[in-house]
């Protein structure tokens, strides 16, 4: 019995590329960049491989559609109740941890080293004797503690961090010095020098980083957001920055991307903005796991990474 | 038995408290912020703490030395021919290396992670979403694998790269994958993406990094001195910039500091200065070394981090 794969997203030839060069059995790969490639092929395709924001427009042209794997970790627009969820959907994990903490890293030794602040010093040939800071010692909470939080929470240990990670539930992070669940947000909050969310989009990580949080931070404080935006009530994060509530927010993600010229967050002091590009796809990370997942599929055994509709993750 | 420690250092009052608070036996101290206050009193003291670039002009002046504990890793001020030799000479070590670690990452990451680029797009209110480059994967060439080598090296292992050394023998660290010496040089540039210098002041280290190591190296390289500057010879490093034979050179330290107003290495192109502030000496990180060591001294036992001044380390 033969399979087809509809491979959409922009990366098609590459996906087409490593899958033709893993001589997947009895699989036919149909690359389409786009919609217009895709909606006259689609309905004969057993399995998609790519963009959840793409997969949703075709959804429901997909007639033969058994199981969709994510070339991306966020999968909520697949989640919608108004979406079919007769398919299984996998995601990726395991493989954002390590781009995620150079991320991380990036921004906040990028804040205790004035790294902008010395590149400007430069520019005047002034040769800046200021004593930078030091992340060592300091504490970072880490709001999810799935593979990303937990390779971030590896690498804050290899800095010399205190670790806390925010969960559910689960408690199973070697790295996290202590965990927090519910209502202890705001005592993590109020401890930490960094936080961090790597949250998915869930009813209950919606603008969980409210107010009330921004509140009880450190002036002395960074938030850095590379889960999804709408884990921050943006306005509340606004009127905290106006108001100095903490030293910086660095978001790779926002509630509307990209976002819209004009929008206040824009001339919002120390704040910066990555464009959501924290942790891109590679095609070669990717593939690997589809691979895997395919060889599961044929022989009918559990696929990695399945998403549950209902729990949003 | 009673002991006169000279404590000349800007920072004299923090460590007076600091070995204060630690009570050490028979120990008078005699704070000096600067080499006015310390020539009247240097004559009394048998042990001075503090930076080498103060010390070395009361040398003369003290008649009951025994012993100096740098408050520096670098004490080649204290080595030239023309000094006395007739003390224990001491250094810090083991102390810099999580500093060190969090400079290089920190400029490796702006890098890859195209900070200032990105940055520079907000001002503009550009929703820039140009794809990050990533360290994994990549190989870093470490020269010299004291203990701020392999700090970088165990760093450099949790963020997924590939560890070279350069040594003049020593193969001892286990964070580093491959191990070069003498010639070898020219061999490790060529492979690396990027080359990191620790090395102190020495004959063998005298330009080290220069017209010939600059040519082998891949035009996508980064250097990064953390070393010394007389490491690097910097008209051959003007002129690679230049010629674009490297993508980014970081230098924490230059051949003459502070760099002199109008010289050439202020406009070179993709250069970063950052004014000898990769690895500060905290006095809450040095005191307990001067306290280890003073007890030792009492009970004549070898000290920690003796140098010889012969081998300048």
């Amino acid at each position: 019995m033969s399979n087809k794969v509809l491979i959409l997203t922009k990366n098609a030839a590459r996906y087409a590329e490593l899958l033709t060069a893993a001589a997947l059995p009895d699989l036919t790969m149909i690359p389409a960049i786009d919609l217009a490639a895709a909606a006259p092929v689609v309905a004969d395709c057993q399995i998609i491989l790519g963009a959840p924001g793409l997969i949703q427009s075709v959804l429901p042209l997909a007639e033969q559609l058994q199981w969709v794997q994510s070339t991306w970790a966020g999968v909520e627009v697949l989640l919608r109740p108004e979406l079919r969820h007769d398919y299984l959907l996998t995601n990726v994990r395991g493989i954002f941890g390590p781009l995620m903490a150079e991320y991380v890293f990036s921004y906040l030794l990028l804040h205790e080293r004035g790294v902008l602040a010395r590149y400007q010093a430069q520019q005047r040939q002034h040769w800046d004797t200021t004593l930078p800071g030091t992340m060592r010692g300091k504490t970072i909470g880490i709001l999810g503690v799935g593979s990303i939080g937990a390779f971030i929470a590896q690498t804050a240990k290899q800095f010399g961090l205190r670790t806390f990670g925010y969960t559910r539930s689960s408690r199973d992070c070697e790295a996290i010095d202590q965990y927090f669940h519910g209502d202890e947000l705001l005592q993590l909050a109020a401890e930490v020098d960094y936080l961090v969310c790597t949250l998915p989009t869930t009813a209950e990580s919606h603008h969980l980083i409210n107010a009330a949080v921004l509140d009880v931070m450190k002036p002395s404080a960074v938030l850095i957001n590379v889960g999804r935006g709408s884990a921050v009530d943006e306005e509340a994060l606004l009127a905290a920055l106006q108001q100095h509530k903490l030293a910086l927010a660095v978001l790779d993600v926002v509630e509307q991307e990209p976002l819209p010229a004009g929008h206040p967050l824009w001339r919002a002091p120390n704040l910066l903005l990555t464009g959501h590009t924290a942790a891109p796809s590679f095609p070669e990370d990717i593939a690997p796991i589809f691979i895997e997942n395919y060889y599961r599929f044929v022989a009918q055994r559990p696929l990695l990474y399945t998403v549950d509709f209902a729990r949003g993750y």
